[in-house]
């Protein structure tokens, strides 16, 4: 057990993003959900049970972890918190990605205790939604790092809808890597596509609308691995195959492509007790679903901190 | 086992909540959601891969669930379909609170395979995520009915920010029902708000301030419980205790106030192996932060139909 | 007559809103709704005649109010003020709910001139309209005070569209309450909703779906107010009745239930006139469309300050 | 006294406006406040009490005016229905700007009864706010009418915020007319904008910056009055002056200008009780603020309609 | 040549906008347009090359022009910059309206480099276009001015959608005038709204109807152009007539009215080479649609500075 | 010559893009675009002049090109006419990407003269301006073509902010293609990145970061390119090199990369007239900001359709 905070400094970010760690989530993108899940909240009339609280209260308060994990969402609880009450101060103690322990402060916040109280649950959603996805995302990665370091853990778009910026972020928070963020960022070429296309003809007609995109195929079979790498395409996705059929067609792919051209990725039914197989038959990346449609929270608190 | 959609129909939707089953979101939230989504998920490109399909070919394909479990989304799902292309029809089969079972058909679309394909990411991303929610949801409501067919299930507002809406839609298709929708909606006292205010002061502000809004107050020890009854309290929120010490305060509440005026209301910790011991000890509301901060999806895909 | 401002902190504030006074509305609400009322007052080219005032003159100019009533609108004025240049200062000097005579001075304002002109009738718009609600909450509160204090006066959902959040704190501001924000908010049972089921299923029915949400009947004669107690409601409506039915009706609820457990609401047709004789005859509740539809505006002023 | 609607078609629109009536405001326009007010008003969980009403019941309901007056909102009311439920028929009788008496049916919607209960309010809201300035409108309208057919009333900027485009569009339903609709549609030089700057030079700086623009020059005294039209002032506003000051300035402008260029404005302080006396003095324009500042609701209500 | 900024300061502002230059747009608009500008392009993942640089890299950068042209667009700029990160501190040097050379120094940001890398193309983005439309309109200006002291350059609707209040602001500060901004600003009576209204009552109709807007008549024909002005027109639209047509049309007008009262404007097929003969047949007026709608962008870039 | 819309079918359609064309943007930004250029022309009271026209007129009106080009921007008309008002029936005639000559009819809309009048601006500015973008990008692709049929036309981020989405389907309308869209997309490793890292470094760094995603290197020196496909770069960008230098450097990257596998891109200072001598240099891609920042419109009108 590391302290918290400590992991994430000198291991995790240093190994593998670059050391200041990985991009936050563009600003204006956390502004605007921000701003809705406030509105959501707060209601029409505001808060009604902070009104027992003397206006005049000031006070101090801190964002704890209960649980081990790792930290996301830390640009969403800032604008929460000045967005409720630009008064509000908040001293931020661990940076996203960093490794959360029982007990380990986030975050002091101070400033009016109507204020606090009144953002408190936005706040909270934000950070153990994020850090719940950061979180299983790092335990893929973990598990993943043991088996084969040279495999690398990905997203999908299987994400919450009106959210995926935000557990895109999350996913880097956690260590692991973005998959494509939309429809328009690359050709990913599956069965339904194909009709009357072979595999050849898709990828050099993909290729030629849209030039300097990933093209990657979906092979449900080695055979198709073959002829889709003979096309030319960027990546095979191997959908729903055993370790061991991934393995095979990693062989395939080294056999016909120069080291680094072709990547292979593997998706389906990957869970944290297989994806170590998955890596050891040679995957380059292996995408996980789960990690953002299906991550629990990880548990995180408000204490009010007595003078 | 019952067959799709049946159960619903004639257990669960005629038992308890009207006939007609819950009430759907709000279109404008459902319509502003989904907007939201296919920005997202379209890309300043829109769907590169769609490219590959002739612009006229035109097929049908299916929503099918592969698991069991309870259906939700259903408005957002059209809305997606028809967002992505006007000319799409749907065919809907299962209401939301219909069971499902792997097999099983919600609903068939038919029209331009390009735009069946766009679309069905951002659909199912839809369905997946409101439907597991629903899922949980009627797990701990089946969970509470053997237990005591009086108790009701609750979500509460540790909900995915911004779709609050919709989550507790999801929630009532579940079975289960919604604790207040936000800040503005009800008075919930808790150690924080009391400060140097007493129990009794602190009701009888809420009430003078907010007529008609439940004022309810969070008691961590027996003693609170009757000083909250007292004081006229619509409701106590019995947070993170014993099964039995719920048994208890039940019994100081049924003691101190005429039946049905003040409801008993158990939080924190709640699982689906322990909600019926919460049930049997007499709490009339159990209230579980998990149906919506930790619900797994339930998985549906799309199915192409070959002609 | 008292002092511009000073009757609100001695007198009002301090008797039946906690010390602090009544809340402000949601931040957000208010730049939402600052942001569209500057967007439909500059137009797309601006303030036309602003460019007759050289660019580097500064003054100040004062908010005064040309007659008695309320302050509301205190956070939108300073939004519109700031959003138009964030350079001017605001010195703000009588709180929302504060009591204004002829000449009272609310808040003065020093920058670039063009800038303070500009924003003029944004200011007073929001400030004129808004303290005109609160005014005449305040007539309706003080006309029912002396014939019944424990009367307290509502408004209703008949608010100016897109306004309700910030009509409702005006509301306050006067010294009145909310009724409920929205549909989502409380149950309330019109004939209309009746058709073939009775008030007693109706009610049982409510509160089913509805757990913790106040379940209100309307009613036309007094047997339907018995029923309504008997079935549970949380209040009744009286609608359009007259001050002795009324009476009656209050007689009726006190005799079927607990002190305090069940709201007596007089409404339809209730002015400055007769709303001390529905006071006197015993409601709870006083709640008045005409306080949100059709207030007239509190008239305020902006007036250069000479140096 | 004439039926419903027929004044309207037969006197008033015939002889102002074009026969066709006053243009509606943009459907834009009409489409994102409707939004608005039905997010408001149907708030997060939608509308609680109409659960009550089984979701097959189908029925009818008209839209019934309670008062004399004019009408406006019908687009509102059209969006209203339809945002709420697109299934729902509507059946408009009464065209803007018609003359309503108590009992005139303005419109009959039939559909499901759940969505009609609903989108009540929200459709009222709209109805009696603008029609209640249009009615007010007219009363100037006609004030004026009698004692000076050739005056004509002008709207204001003292518009509720958020509204002004289906608050003016409610003016012309009145049948008065639009001052400037924004800072940015003509030149109003006030004292404040004057400074060191004389009229001649402040009405040539603005035809210069502005070229098209009306430049018009608010005057307290005669001497204004002339040095404005002299400077070739597109009009002159005459702010608070007595009927028989404003007589004196018309005919300095009469004798300086060519008739029709130059339009006289009355303002300030105009009531229905003295707008006549101003008419009579021979103003082309009389500007009231209150029209939509401060104009009570016009009475309107849906009644369900028994088959 | 002059120096970069100084031909702004004493030519061409002083010259006709008041001497502060003509206005900024409104903040508001500005906002939005950046909003959604930065949305476009940083994308779901935000700057993905950014992460090369160290995070804690700080440096400077510099707008410098690589042209001849007219500095427009600086709110746009400011607002990217402290969109992007609100730590960047930006030293604006040059107005917009100033003159810019190849090498001029528009401003100076500095900070953190990620953070200016990630907003420089999106800053240039806005001045690039906006100056280009200026340096388009003051060529414009200047070939009027030799032919025509008196004769002013307008622009047209013709903008890029959505961005027509930034373009009209970029007008300005190229020397020239703004025509109507929409169709709610002034009426254009065309060929295709007289039907068979003649000139003279579609004058007067439109007077009627919109007291205090500018009624343009646009005229093929030396007739149509008495007939307008004898109707009372405030101006004249000559559509794609010769200069030696305009002469006649303008000496026509001239005849028929009083100085000043009745505006000619030349429009249609007006380019950099016959405008100054436009100019010198008299028109008070020319507008240009080319300017709004085909001006080439003005070249800037951004410089990092070595230390 | 050939026929309008004829060349679009026959040649150039099925040439390079698949035969149905490239495809349309996304109808959600659409909507926004649309909706947004409507507010901003309609104004706050709508269509001044359009009152002239009697409310009952039905008539039909053409879109007809006034020159030679490609159409973009079909959708957006679409929205435009139907935003304006549902009643209005277009018949659109001429796909996006088909060729124009003066006379072509684009599209006949019939329905109330009032509305045509009223949208025929905002649908012939987004018509105009993206037709424009897709001429231009034409006129590219046509001079690269004869060079050499394997070079193709890439678009930029030089867009005009807000529009991005509709111009770089202008651009594959116009037979060209899309570079990233955002910075979200792909990595481009220009000077300012690299600061004390070495190319391969940063190559090796983004490849890690960004799984899948391009990376692309600029180059101004020959040896930076040999590093750069070492490094294993997708492609290098060369930046304002002479035709001969970018010949020597395709010598380069093909003695060091398998065929295909690097794409290289010229860029800089690219005209019509230059652009073959770059094609022949043997370039993949010939990206050209002037595309979309410098485009001038091509000339569309409505005429109305005498009956």
């Amino acid at each position: 057990m590391t302290d918290a905070g400590t992991r994430a400094d000198t291991d995790f970010l240093g190994g593998t993003w670059p050391s200041s760690g990985p991009p936050d989530p563009p600003l204006e993108a956390v502004r605007a959900a921000v701003a809705r899940a406030l509105a959501e909240d707060l209601g029409p009339l505001g808060d009604l049970t902070a009104l027992l609280v003397p206006a005049d209260d000031v006070g101090r308060a801190r964002v704890v972890s209960r649980a081990d994990g790792v930290l996301a969402g830390r640009l969403c609880a800032l604008e929460t918190f000045s967005g409720v009450d630009p008064t509000l101060v908040v001293d931020w103690r661990i940076p996203d990605g960093g490794w959360l322990a029982p007990g380990s402060v986030v975050a002091e916040v101070s400033g009016p205790m109507r204020s606090i109280l009144t953002a408190e649950r936005t706040a909270l959603n934000f950070l153990c939604h994020l850090s719940g996805i950061a979180t299983l995302a790092r335990h893929f990665v973990d598990a993943v790092a043991t088996a084969n370091p040279a495999t690398r853990v990905l997203d999908t778009r299987k994400t919450t809808p009106g959210l995926r910026v935000l557990e895109k972020a999350a996913v880097r928070a956690g260590g692991a890597w973005n998959h494509r963020a939309s429809l328009s960022d690359a050709v990913l070429v599956k069965d339904n596509h194909l009709g009357r296309l072979g595999i050849a003809e898709a990828v050099a007609s993909a290729r030629r609308s849209w030039p300097g995109a990933m093209v990657e195929v979906e092979c449900d079979r080695p055979e198709q691995v073959s002829e889709a790498v003979e096309a030319g395409a960027s990546a095979v996705l191997l959908d729903n195959m055993t370790p061991s059929l991934v393995s095979e067609c990693v062989a395939l792919v080294r056999a016909r492509s120069a080291p680094g051209t072709v990547l292979v990725e593997a998706s389906g039914g990957i869970t944290l007790a297989n994806a170590p197989a998955y890596a050891a038959a040679g995957a380059d990346l292996i995408s996980v679903g789960a990690i953002t449609h299906s991550a629990p929270i990880l548990d995180l608190g408000l204490d009010l901190v007595e003078d």
